[in-house]
This record gives structure tokens, C-alpha cells and sequence, in this order.
């Protein structure tokens, strides 16, 4: 805990958010939409003032516990410096518990503002994006989610757990092993042109710890099997074959398990399927995605309306940047 | 049952072995190998005889319970034609029984030349690929060795069982519910300039009915998920990254499962992994496939030879060919 960042030292950072499992890419597969967090850090004399305008305002702690707080905390730790005090402004566009990657958008936000502060005081050079991606993802457990935040486009993010034949893993050293053992990784997937996205947000919210309760700890081989080979499709699909996303959207592992709890979603993504449409529970929900390479047909948007969904139709985003 | 072919009438198939699985990919990814098999046939007055050369001469039928034969009777009933009697030669070349789809190619050999015949006489188009992956992965069971034999180079394969959402699938027409009531589908992978592989053969043979038994019908969520994401970063590593290889050649859901009834292949992979190298159970083995885009250490070959493995190393081929 060496340097110490100079008073007026100031860092902006934009933060997409994302939509992960993409179907049958459970955990793994995220992309990023153009729906973005901004953090605006200025170190100050003392304490630490935090404001917060847009989602989550007059909901979310202002004070140490705020999560983007925590993440630049941690990152300022990493970067073995510390600042007299804070003042922290978030703007904030990622509508909360709606399985749009809020939470690691604000770990990767508070990290990236960390490595923006260090740099711009020059005591530090920034993050690379595998060490952003190993920290965000220990601090908030999703990787696919952070990768994507992190990378922009597509990813495909995957975990190694300590003592799992790590020595000869080839992984490079950017990602040690973490504390609590796991070592994250994501590589991006090259996004076909005329790839698009359709988000469906419904006004009701949910939550990742109590949908992830659902799921059993064992599985069908055969459902194994099967989103095993949607999930290689996916990258096809994204990348180069679009016609294929309704095929490599199909899921067997987790969405169908959480449906009794978030029942128009379920509706939704039927409803949509039937049309032919690549729709997908964003997450944990109860978004829903529609991965697309030509427009929504009508009957789309009126079923989502008829079920209570806003429809967005954000640009699929860049990764995270530092101003 | 319409045309009958002229006789005189002939063709001349090669056609690739392969490689299944690929670590995660199991049921799915595949590659195809450059040791071929040929298939000539010529359409006589009467009878059939077939003449086998190579790999399995003296071990397979040589009437109609040949899988190339049937396979190609097969093809012929599908494209409505009659020979008055066959002459069939075989050049095998693939090994039998080691994990690199001689079965498989068998079937889209004989299916292969069957669409050769039909169109040497005029009386109906070639198969397309859609078309030949439908009929020699319902004939033969393994879509991942057929499509690779059939489009050449890597592939994602997938299955739609009927009645799962067929309606909105997707599919083409060219791959209509088949008896069985599987549709097979297939997409290929490109591949990295420096990819190369490097097949480990063994003296001994195994058999696919025999190791699939060995697969629990249930499997750990956790497990299931580990192979969801190799096999997705699969796709980014032979496509792009053949660095990501080693992580994405892990495996939990088939080859530890089968380890105890091919100790040297097991033995031989982990000792190939120890070295960095990207080794897995070539289909249900025994033989062992190393995916590289470097040379071998001289180490990996002192291994293999020491547990009794041949190595050869044929370049990844195109997919089946008619003359």
C-alpha cells in the first residue's frame, strides 16, 4: 500500500451491460449490449461521497458498501494504492435484477474506474483485460457476464478450479490464482455483421441467487450432450452462420427449470420461438433476448406487450473504456 | 422403384476416417483425418461381389451384410433406382476399431457411391452434403464422424429428435424426419492455418457399443457445464486461437468414465497433457488425438512408443469425394 493518489486525480469509465447463457451457454457464453453504466471518480481530501442518478437511485447504499465502492476498493488494493477520499458518481442506464449483468457491470465499472485513477496518476499502468476479467469475476461470480463487459461482442468465458491440473493449464500469468481458487478466463467470438439484438424487459425483477436454487445438481447425460453441441453451434452461429441461432439457442439445462418462477418470461420466449425467433432467457431473467439478423415481425412486439414486456433494441456494445 | 442403372455404369468414392468428440464435444465436434478408404463401384449384369483390400480384409463380410453395401443399397432405394447386379471394391485404409469412424465413413462411402451411380447414369442428382449427413448418420448412428467424412476439415454437429420443436426448427427441407425420427444436422468449423493433429494408434481395438455402456445416464450439473463451455471455446480455438487449445480439449462428461477399459490410452493422454499438449480419446478410442499447432516433442513420441502407440500424423482432409 505504497503510493498515494494525488487530490483532483480523475477517471471516467463507461460500463456495458449483458446478457449471459445465451440459451445453452450456461455460464459461459455473455454478450455485451449497448446499455451502459457511467462512473465518474475524482479523488478528494477525505471520506467518501457517493451519487447515484438512475437505476437503483434511493435504492442502493450510498456509502462503502455500494458495490461499485467496493470493486474500486478492491482494485485500488490490487494496484497496492490508496486515495485520501473519494468522491464517486454513478449514472446508471443497466436496469437492476433483470438478468441484464447489473451487478458485474458495477464490479467491472468500479475496477476499471481503480486501473483509471492509478493510470492517470501515473503510479500504475491500467488493468489488461485478462486481469480485469479475473477480477471482476471473483468479486461478483459471473464470469460470462464480466467477460463480456470487459471484451465487448461475444464471449465464451470458462473457469478453471485450483488443483484442476492447473500446472499445465497454459494459462498465462496475468490470472493467478485467486483467492478463492478459481481462475477466469474469455476469449472473444468474431460477431457475424448482420447479427442484431432484441431485448425484452418486463417491469417485475429477480433474483440470481434464489433462481439458481432451481436448478438440480445432476442432469440427464443426454441434456448434457445436447446443449454441449448448441453451445459449439452458437459460435458458429454468431460468428458466421445466423440462420443457425434458432438451432443453437435451444436449452436444456436451466431455463426450462426456472420457469415457475418467472411464468410470462417462459410464456415470452415460447410465444417468440413459435414465431421461429433465437429468444432466449437473458441470465437469470426474467429478460428476454432475441438474438436476430433481420428485423422483429410485428406479432413480436405485440405479444411482448400483451404479456407486460418493454421492448429495447440496444446495439450489441464495445467493452468497457476509460476516459 | 423406377430406373434401373445401365449396366457398366460406375463411380469411385474416397472417403476420410475421423475423429469424435475432441475432448468436449462429445456426440458433436469432429474432425477428419486424412487416411481414407476407396469405394469403386461398377453396376454388372447380375449378383454382387465385393472385394475388400487393406484394413479388415478377411475380418468383414463380403455379401450383403457389408456396410458398405448396405449402405449404398440403401442410397440407391433412397434415390428410387435398381442395379441388376454390383461389383464392389474396397481400399481400406482407415483402421477398424480404434476410435477414427471407419464405420461412419463406410456409410457415407457406400452412400456416397450410390449417389455417384445414380448420377453417372443421369437418372437423378447427386446427394447434396445436408442430404448425406441425414442418410449416413441415421444408418450409422454418429453424426460427428459422418459430417466430418462428409464435409471434410471440423465440424459441429447436432440432433433434433422429432416432436421437440420441430415445427420451428429452422431445418431445411433437405433433412426430413427420418424413420428413426432424428434429424442430423452439421456446420463446419474453419480452421486455423497452423492447426495440425497427430494420432496416436494403438495395437488393440475396442468397441464403441462396448464404451458407451460404460456412461452413466446422469451426470453432475457442474460437470455438464465444464464441457458446455470447452466445447463452445472449442470452436474459438480451432477457428482462431489454437492457443485456447489445451482448455478447450478438457473434458468431465466421457473419457474418465471409460479410462478403465483403455488404460494405456488414458495413460498415454495424461502424460501428453502433462507436456502442454491438447490430447483426447479419439470417438470412443483407443486411440489418442493430440490437436497442435506446434510440432511434437520428441518426448511425446518416446511416450507413445513406450505404451505402444504408432503415431501418424495426416493432414486434416477435405470431405468425401466422387469421381
Amino acid at each position: 500500500m505504497g503510493a498515494v493518489l494525488p487530490v483532483g486525480t480523475s477517471t471516467s469509465v463507461r460500463v456495458p451491460g449483458s446478457s449471459a447463457n445465451l440459451g445453452p451457454g450456461f455460464d459461459c457464453l455473455g454478450i455485451a449490449l449497448g446499455v451502459s453504466d457511467d462512473v465518474d471518480v475524482t479523488v478528494v481530501d477525505e471520506g467518501l461521497t457517493v451519487e447515484v442518478t438512475g437505476e437503483g437511485a434511493g435504492g442502493v447504499p450510498l456509502d462503502e458498501a455500494h458495490l461499485v465502492v467496493r470493486a474500486l476498493r478492491r482494485g485500488l488494493d490490487v494496484a497496492g494504492v490508496s486515495a485520501p477520499g473519494l468522491h464517486v458518481r454513478c449514472v446508471n442506464r443497466i436496469p437492476h435484477s433483470r438478468g441484464l449483468g447489473s451487478s458485474a457491470a458495477a464490479a467491472v465499472g468500479g475496477l476499471a474506474a481503480a486501473s483509471g485513477l492509478v493510470s492517470a496518476a501515473g503510479v500504475a499502468p491500467r488493468f489488461g483485460h485478462d486481469e480485469l476479467i479475473q477480477l471482476s469475476s471473483e468479486f461478483e461470480g459471473h464470469p460470462d457476464n464480466a467477460a463480456a463487459s470487459v471484451l465487448g461482442g461475444a464471449v465464451v468465458s470458462w473457469t478453471e478450479v485450483a488443483d484442476a491440473g492447473s500446472a499445465a493449464s497454459g494459462a498465462d500469468s496475468a490470472a493467478e490464482a485467486s483467492a478463492g481458487g478459481c481462475r477466469y478466463f474469455a476469449r472473444s467470438i468474431p460477431l457475424h455483421d448482420d447479427l442484431a439484438v432484441s431485448a425484452f424487459v418486463p417491469a417485475v425483477e429477480s433474483s440470481t441467487s434464489v433462481t439458481r436454487g432451481l436448478l438440480p445438481d445432476s442432469v440427464a447425460r443426454a441434456d448434457a450432450v445436447f446443449n454441449v453441441s448448441r453451445s459449439a453451434l452458437a459460435v458458429i452461429a454468431l460468428s458466421r452462420d445466423p440462420e443457425c441461432l434458432f438451432a443453437a439457442t435451444q436449452d436444456r439445462l436451466h431455463q426450462h427449470y426456472r420457469a415457475p418462477v418467472m411464468r410470462p418470461s417462459a410464456e415470452l420466449v415460447a410465444g417468440l420461438r413459435q414465431m421461429g425467433l433465437a429468444a432466449v432467457i437473458s441470465g437469470a431473467g426474467p429478460t428476454v433476448l432475441v438474438l436476430r439478423w433481420k428485423s422483429l415481425p410485428p406479432a413480436a412486439g405485440e405479444l411482448a406487450a400483451r404479456l407486460g414486456f418493454s421492448v429495447v433494441e440496444p446495439p450489441i456494445a464495445d467493452g468497457v473504456s476509460i476516459v
